[in-house]
């Protein structure tokens, strides 16, 4: 009797921004699978009887590799668990959702996803800078700033430097500079806003605002780690503009 | 004794998808404010002594205005409620929810904001269609295809024309034609697959593949009408690609 493979994004790390289908499926867990990226108030939420499998890929060192996780979630489907995976975030953004999700389906393996909030949201809603907003950007990016290993970081600066839409780096920390050069080469102000964002939503939250021309000395000074969001456009000139703090603005860390 | 308001993203429809913190806070809640996009399983979710209120805009067709529904939240924080102020997807993208928060701290009353699950995590959750996937999409771009009334349509195709990130079309469907013909002037392939989906992860939920060249008629005699999300971009090609159906498969309409 085969099982099957709920593939669940458990958002930024704040427990209550689980979706309630997330909830249930952790509850109906027989076995989760959970990566580093997944808070520990979370992975206590899972069934008290489930098999709990951890996953998590650190920087630098990857103890559970990508294909020994396909096998792990193949073979406790087939065993027959009702298997919820685990992942920081959403799984079809920068989350290789469906990466898994084609290995179990190649094995007869039901797979659903469930969505979850991703970090630029998380990022978002906790320090009050919209991802969109009239007259400061008419859409928002999502885009990657770390490769494989040994790959260039290979961009598309021209399309990426856009006035008028957010841009939100992912896993950028290490690439920033780089980063902000290709997008003042292609013609972004260097007066251009930034916002950088570690662990938003979670106690070890941390922000910075800074300026394109300035972010990559700046993060270095703030020595700020993974997991680390830039947020880069004209909307993060409202972070500054809000006057009233947002209610839950206390874990700010200005560097 | 002034209220507060929380400014929460529903989701895209299915209400378990909503966040554990937005069903706490509307249960909490003494009064919601709730737009059309807001499915009715998740208003009869509310506090059942909370009072009511429906502000939904129907395209072209405006029953309560931008400004009314600031003085609505206005007065109803100055009277001391708990406000939900429910909107589709998230507030922070495409939902003008920076605009409304702006207008409340300006009068000293607190606001929160609450991410919600975005019609683009909604409608890839549950065809399968990932937002970002190695090799396919290094990136994910979300952008309104829709301006007010007598505003032209001043989207950047040549950015936008990047063929290795998935383009989003929120409020596309009046204008898909146009935007199909200035992606492919800017370079996109004709072949380019694409998927639109109406009311994504509701049981009235549309789904329809097709291709640049060919959206504009295809939507066209399909009849898709708002809300309709057009995913552009190689991702689209595992949809076809799935072999099995995604558990949640059963709604498909293909036109």
């Amino acid at each position: 009797m085969t099982g099957k493979v709920s593939l669940i994004g458990a958002g930024p790390g704040d427990p209550e921004l689980l979706t309630r289908k997330a909830e249930r499926l952790l509850q109906e867990a027989t076995c989760v699978v959970y990566d580093r990226l997944v808070s520990d108030e979370i992975v206590a939420m899972a069934n008290p009887k489930a098999k709990m499998i951890f996953v998590g890929k650190m920087p630098q060192c990857h103890p559970v590799t990508q294909d020994r996780i396909n096998e792990i979630l193949v073979e406790e489907a087939q065993a027959g668990q009702r298997v919820a995976r685990l992942k920081g975030g959403d799984p079809l953004i920068f989350g290789r959702g469906s990466e898994e999700a084609a290995v179990l389906r190649a094995q007869g393996i039901p797979v659903e996803y469930v969505p979850g909030i991703t970090a630029a949201q998380g990022a978002s809603s906790i320090s009050g800078v919209p991802l969109t907003h009239r007259g400061l950007a008419t859409g928002v990016q999502y885009v990657t700033g770390h490769r494989q290993a040994d790959k260039k970081l290979d961009l598309d600066w021209k399309r990426l430097a856009n006035p008028d839409t957010t841009l939100v780096i992912y896993m950028g920390v290490a690439n920033i500079g780089q980063i902000a050069v290709g997008l003042m080469t292609e013609g972004l102000p260097g007066t251009t806003p930034v916002m950088a964002i570690s662990r938003a939503t979670t106690s070890q939250e941390r922000r910075m605002t800074s300026t394109l021309a300035k972010v990559a000395q700046d993060a270095r000074e703030a020595e700020l780690k993974a997991p680390t969001l830039f947020i880069i456009g004209q909307v993060v000139s409202l972070y500054e503009a809000q006057g009233l703090p947002l209610e839950d603005d206390r874990r700010e860390a200005h560097a």
